[in-house]
């Protein structure tokens, strides 16, 4: 494997946390998403921007080798997201959503795309998600994030694509939500069954549990008092997820799952020690390997 | 070490969950830390009881080999907790409380208990905590729980207990009350400059976090997917924790309190897995052991 191919947002975010404000500052998915898998593989970006896009955050990804020429720009103005988060800093509490570019977007994947190894169909509309998946020739992984909006007002949409994925990655509300089941174990079986073999649900502050042939993983989070902005953190941890997947090019089984997921929460973990993209747009590995040597610490025991 | 004291409630309760309900169903935090720390270690209970405390409940303890000669009978009603937990189960909403012959109690404890090596506070009044302390002498390990009633309605009292305190297990949520801070991680640093050494932060079906010495230690629970009733499963976990602190007769250091933590986790996923004690009153170490198994693969990882 190696390449990784992510069709998500690049945004501009106005997000109020109780330790401070950012506004109009660079986010969406597919950059956390590409930042964060290109310390592993090659990655490729699809998405839209409007006139308004600032060239040096084009930057921020093509200066990490992230091939970014499935990137449109457009007339009209970039995808803005604003939401606030209170003092738990669990959940977001979103404002307003301007999709602006967004709301004609239909991806297009350079020739060169279709034959990407690893799909990442971050959270967008599920119709778009199938047209993706119609275009790329025989990827080797596909796995995809979705969210509330979809599951309630695209069901029949998201079912579909369900049963296209190898791995869905999905908040623990959601996953309830999804199922109607109560708790993130039952929910992570019961999706199993609706197609994708192998189940991630992020729980935020808690960790993630993965469910992949009848066995459950459960990792916690790396331990960080001081949470800045949790923004960001489920692409980030899909990215380092997905980056380790690509980098390993082995098939996928759980030991590998679990490993890819110790990296993904690493990388989470210093997104949410500051706003937008700034904790990790100049990340080198040796910063994941140290904090990783520590993580070890945090979460093994003498068996 | 060995001897384990614990002061707490024997009660009965009435529970409703969205599985069932019960009602007078035996409970209180002495018993069930009892028939945990019971696998491990000896263990010695004080606490009241009223005229109506049944002869087979007693039995539950004695059974076990727990000492139960300072549990005393006294004029009255057991003391009787009511409550209900919505669909998530991830916390009690609390009906009723009568006090019943809990109200006028002062623990006195038998001359042979006074030289516990262990001693745990459960959750009363740091008022009757003190006088615990007052009467033990030279314990290796004291340990307590409290809750967020004593929190805002005897805060100089419980700041007093924290003092004399080695281990601090609190649920999170109380945790960050007493703390009035954001999160587990700040919470648990918080405490140990309180006084507790170690404190153990309960987060329910996310597992637990320890702080001990500048170090953390973040431990998931143990997946279960068809939870019937968490009354108790607080007390379970500390009796299992305590209880394997006995056994080992090791001085505290994090190693200890990992392995202890782990099977604090594993006696309290089978609390859960039935309403009252039902589920542990006759569960053999065979069976913990056979979890532990399970357990390892959900929680470790290739390093």
């Amino acid at each position: 494997m190696g390449n990784i191919l992510v069709v998500g947002s690049l945004a501009y975010d106005t997000v109020k946390t109780p330790t401070g404000k950012i506004d109009g500052a660079l986010g969406g998915s597919a950059n956390y998403f590409g930042v964060a898998a290109s310390l592993f593989a090659s990655v490729s970006v699809v998405g839209v921007v409007g006139e308004d896009y600032r060239a040096e955050d084009s930057e921020l990804l093509s200066k990490r080798n992230v091939d970014i020429s499935g990137i449109e720009k457009v007339a009209g103005k970039t995808f803005h997201w604003a939401g606030e988060y209170d003092g738990s800093l669990n959940e977001a509490k979103t404002l307003r959503t301007e999709l602006n570019v967004f709301a004609d977007f239909h991806p297009k994947l350079p020739e060169s795309f279709k034959k990407s190894e690893i799909v990442f169909l971050a959270n967008i509309d599920p119709v778009l998600q199938i047209e993706v998946l119609d275009q790329v020739q025989r990827p080797k992984v596909v796995a995809a994030d979705t969210m509330n909006f979809w599951i309630e007002s695209k069901i029949t949409d998201l079912l579909k694509v369900l049963k296209r994925l190898d791995i869905l990655l999905i908040n623990e509300g959601e996953a309830i939500l999804l199922t109607e089941t109560s708790n993130a174990i039952l929910a992570a079986k019961r999706i199993s069954e609706m197609g994708p073999k192998h189940v991630v649900i992020k729980r935020g502050e808690y960790g993630i549990v993965i469910y992949s042939h009848d066995q459950y993983f459960c990792l916690p989070a790396y331990p960080i008092g001081n949470v800045v902005d949790p923004t960001g953190a489920g692409d980030t941890f899909a990215g380092g997820f997905l980056g380790y997947i690509g980098k390993s090019n082995q098939p996928l089984s759980l030991d590998l799952l679990k490993t890819a997921a110790v990296y993904g929460t690493l990388l989470a973990s210093f997104t949410v020690q500051d706003f937008s993209l700034n904790a990790i747009k100049d990340l080198t590995l040796d910063q994941v390997e140290d904090r990783r040597r520590d993580f070890r610490q945090v979460v093994t025991f003498p068996t």
